[in-house]
């Protein structure tokens, strides 16, 4: 047997799932796995879960690649301060070490596979809404300046866990304080509770009883999930949901603002459900960001793998091979 | 041994504290006790708190006066859904029967002993504004309509846990995103870190990432801590400071309005460590009520044994040898 056709591994561990992609140096991916979040401070084994995803890229190699060749790896994964740093290296490594790999992956924020996986440039600017939200301002592929990602305790502002905490509020205001009429007063309760929303005969103070016991009784992030709830209320023209929405993606913009200025030719790459699919706050974030470059991070994997792509080539990772590769992973 | 003088207890168990007193039929207060907390949502131990607050009222009770003379008592615990509300009511029947008491005490909502602690009226409107943030319209004592007290998750807008997260997403703004100058961010960290503020030579990224850590770190609650941290600041004239507090007299005063409007003769009794207190949220809600019967309620427990006095004794609550117990209860 030669030698192993030489590979880079990314894995991009989100909140509630976790991807990882194996490539070759030109950047053609040959293998995937998935796994279950690897967030440290909210999923549940986040370290197992890096594990299953390399592994079970690293089983779907097609012959003959083999992890032999893997040349170097890049985790992005989440960690806001220097202990949460620490804890998400020592889950990559103890990932790497568990799936047979040898030498040391590089660990970086998930901003930073973000950014990489919707542009080859190395400047510009990032604004993510997912469960959470966040904004960077990107120099050479590195954090320059950052905003919000605070989590949902003190921000994330115009997140899904955001737009799903105002329509509970919404829901409250109609039922116990005169707001206005809105469909998500049914929608919000039925999809908490998990019963088919329809007549309900409870007096409104039960409702609303009922929907706070629905949201303390569940950890936080669980109120992400009534954004579709109220995206399809906002397309059916509620006026309540419209204006969650309108709010959150100008949460969302000045998020980006505070960032600083991005120079005019620099790419803006959206991240995050909320701001990769078909959704009216990508909309309207989009239509306010006329003449920018933009382009949108569907798979933070590739931009891990793009990074480890770039270290792997020889030089300061501005070969133009290792641009050719970057832009070949990032090819939809 | 003759028949006992007969008495009337009655507990107001809150977030942080439980407060008892036992009281004659003409409105003496004879004893007290205290304990820890006794929300069944947030204390570790509210069963055992309640039992820990009447034991020590039974325990000081002066001779010749005896638990054996006891003739009703009345708990108004927190319990905002049916379950809650089914909680309360075995955590209170299990501490009146571990105290040795007999008969059944009944329980109430918090917010009915605070309103009936503030004034001997059965008809007016609440505002609590400690901890946690919510407002009511009382009628005969119960509660006609309620708005907020949603929890830190959900509203408690212009509680002391709101205030304390605005002056962290002030600090915030001000590390990251530009936000006006404030002497919150250094004393905000100081006190969530526990250290002496002063000097701090981490670099700006690292202090907000330090400051999301000490929030995360610990239960949200302890974020109501950082009011009087607030309230310093803008004693001194801080103008960030001075605009939480102003935003949570507003907020509060909306939070009171939303309870539908309350007939100009009736009282209105404010509640809770904010507004009972000589701050600055007082004051402005005091402010923004001229010519209103506001008056004050600093002792939920005496509220509470006002309510089992007026059950005591004959008819419907409204006798006024009642009336005037109720009054002497809450006499300064």
């Amino acid at each position: 047997m030669g030698e192993a056709v030489p590979l880079v591994v990314g894995v991009d561990g989100g909140g509630t799932s976790t991807r990882c992609l194996a490539a070759t140096m030109d950047g053609e991916i040959v293998a995937r796995g998935r796994a279950g979040g690897a967030n440290p401070r909210s999923a549940r084994d986040p370290g197992g879960n890096l594990i299953r995803a390399l592994t079970e890229a690293l089983a779907a190699l097609p012959s003959p690649l083999s992890p032999a060749g893997v040349a170097g790896g890049v985790f992005g994964l989440a960690g806001s301060s220097e202990s949460g740093r620490r804890q998400a290296g020592e889950l990559a490594r103890g990932a790497w070490r568990a799936a047979g790999l040898t030498g040391l992956p590089v660990v970086v924020p998930d901003i930073v596979v973000a950014f990489a996986g919707g542009t080859s440039a190395p400047d510009g600017g990032l604004l993510l809404s997912g469960t959470g939200a966040v904004a960077a301002r990107m120099e050479r592929r590195a954090i320059a300046h950052r905003y919000d990602g605070y989590g949902w305790l003190l921000g994330d502002k115009g997140s899904g866990f955001w737009i799903g905490r105002r329509a509970v509020q919404a829901a409250l205001a109609r039922l116990e304080g005169g707001g206005p009429p809105t469909v998500l007063t049914d929608r919000v309760l039925a999809a908490l509770e998990d019963t088919p929303p329809g007549p309900d005969g409870r007096a409104a103070a039960l409702r609303a009883e009922a929907l706070i016991a629905a949201v303390y009784d569940h950890e936080p992030a669980r109120l992400a999930t009534l954004s579709p709830v109220v995206e399809a209320a906002a397309r059916e023209g509620d006026p309540v949901a419209l204006a969650i929405l309108d709010e959150a993606a100008r949460r969302l913009l000045a998020t980006l603002e505070a960032v600083g200025p991005l120079g005019p030719g620099r790419p803006i790459v959206l991240a995050g459900s909320l701001l990769t699919g078909p959704t009216l706050v990508a909309e309207r974030v989009r239509a306010a960001l006329p003449g920018r470059d933009v382009s949108y991070s569907r798979d933070g994997a590739a931009g891990a793998a793009a990074l480890a792509l770039r270290a792997a080539w020889p030089g300061d990772g501005e070969d133009p091979r290792a641009e050719a590769a970057h832009r070949r992973l990032l090819a939809p």
